[in-house]
């Protein structure tokens, strides 16, 4: 059997989340039953994680086994004539027999953009987050330097949901440690956009969300920067902030 | 009677364009729908000129009389919580009694967009025409020169409608001669999108698309850059190019 690797881009305002459900639109749904009528055979995709509805994808990464012949090139340009604009399959490639887009992933990065113009512009509606509060950026990037290192995300994880989401879901299950390797804010002032740019080797159900929900805490002056630690500690959703919208949150990145 | 003028920006995907029109969703339909919830009142909204359905605007002008005592940033805030997202009102003010968004337009700038990547991200397909085959630039930029100047477009106006849809409506509505002040092909190499930017006192109906579809036949080797000068001169829709699809046109600008 050949392993084949798909590099994909997403526009997840439309679909129910990455992963297929049962008389839902979702994106793995979609490419599955894409490639079943390419080569004619069923196929169990794997992607890098879920990512939920309404989220983004910049650089997710899939794979599946198929004993059809197609061409890699061939097997790209058929995909994106079939499947919807919304969807688009960047590269496709061989990959080694063990290659796993869920366990071999060694990190992941994300992005989360923050639009605070006072009017959003259509073109950006399904892909910021619009916020034109007041925003304290430098206490925003105090905070988000408190997450970086290796530390129990509880607090930043779904309430009653400590399943991660991510590529720590296989080393991990049980643990709700990860180990985040940068996390910042970059400010575009010509853009008004905020990004918080997160990388680590694994996330929980509505990590980023939650942590970006918390720095807006920050920056709106409810939650003090250097209450960050305490809330890790803490271990309680109930001690962070609420959990971000969708559309500002995008998978960047997949890295192996 | 006051008069009010709107900057409107809109994402023309879902709309069956500007022009309001029984039992269709249009963009003039919904701000004049939202005005009058606003105010009680009825209006009728003039607009700089009709755009086609899925054609966007950056900066759409738009007038209307009322005796509504509303102040112009309070009716900014209630439409931009009415309408949806899709429809941005950019500024609200307080205009001269003669202010016409029409008559009044002196020039207008439209922006097309056309993406030379492989493949067209999520987040632009939308807002760009994808068209990633070969188009040679330089030819592109000597045709797009020829249009300036004052010329009958009527080999670039939609065959049996020489109604203008702009700001000469009103002045020549008999006649297809336009002056074109600029006319432009800008390329951006990282991001792969070649814009044509036209700027002028008038267009006719489809003209902008046609245009550019005229210039993607330059640009593939179809059609010489040097023969634009006798398309002009044959006043024969039969001459140009294909009308270009409305995704990649931007209403970029109305000046008075």
């Amino acid at each position: 059997m050949r392993n084949l690797r798909l590099d994909i881009a997403y526009d997840g305002t439309d679909f129910c989340g990455w992963q297929r459900q049962p008389d839902q639109d979702t994106i793995q749904g979609r490419i599955e039953t894409a490639i079943e009528r390419i080569t004619g055979t069923s196929v169990n995709l794997t992607g890098s994680g879920r990512t939920d509805a309404g989220v983004h994808a910049a650089g997710q990464v899939a794979n599946f086994k198929t004993s059809s012949p197609i061409p890699p090139a061939n097997l790209k340009r058929a995909l994106n004539n079939t499947l919807p604009d919304t969807i688009r399959i960047l590269r496709a490639e061989e990959a080694s027999p063990g290659f796993h887009a869920r366990y071999s992933a060694v990190a992941k990065l994300y992005r989360y953009r923050i639009l605070q113009a006072e009017v959003c512009p259509p073109h950006l509606t399904r892909f910021v987050c619009h916020y034109p509060g007041r925003l304290e950026r430098k206490r925003i990037g105090r905070a988000a330097q408190w997450l970086e290192g290796e530390h129990d995300f509880t607090s930043f994880a779904s309430t009653g949901d400590a399943l991660s989401e991510d590529t720590g879901e296989n080393r991990q299950s049980s643990s709700a440690v990860r180990t985040i390797f940068s996390s910042k804010a970059i400010w575009s002032a010509p853009l008004a956009l905020l990004t918080y740019e997160v990388r680590g080797n694994g996330f929980l159900r509505h990590m980023v969300r939650t942590i970006v929900g918390t720095l807006i805490e920050v920056g709106r002056g409810a939650i003090d920067p250097e209450d960050v630690p305490a809330i890790l500690e803490a271990k309680d959703r109930s001690k962070a902030g609420p959990t971000a919208p969708t559309r500002g949150l995008w998978l960047a990145r997949v890295e192996y």
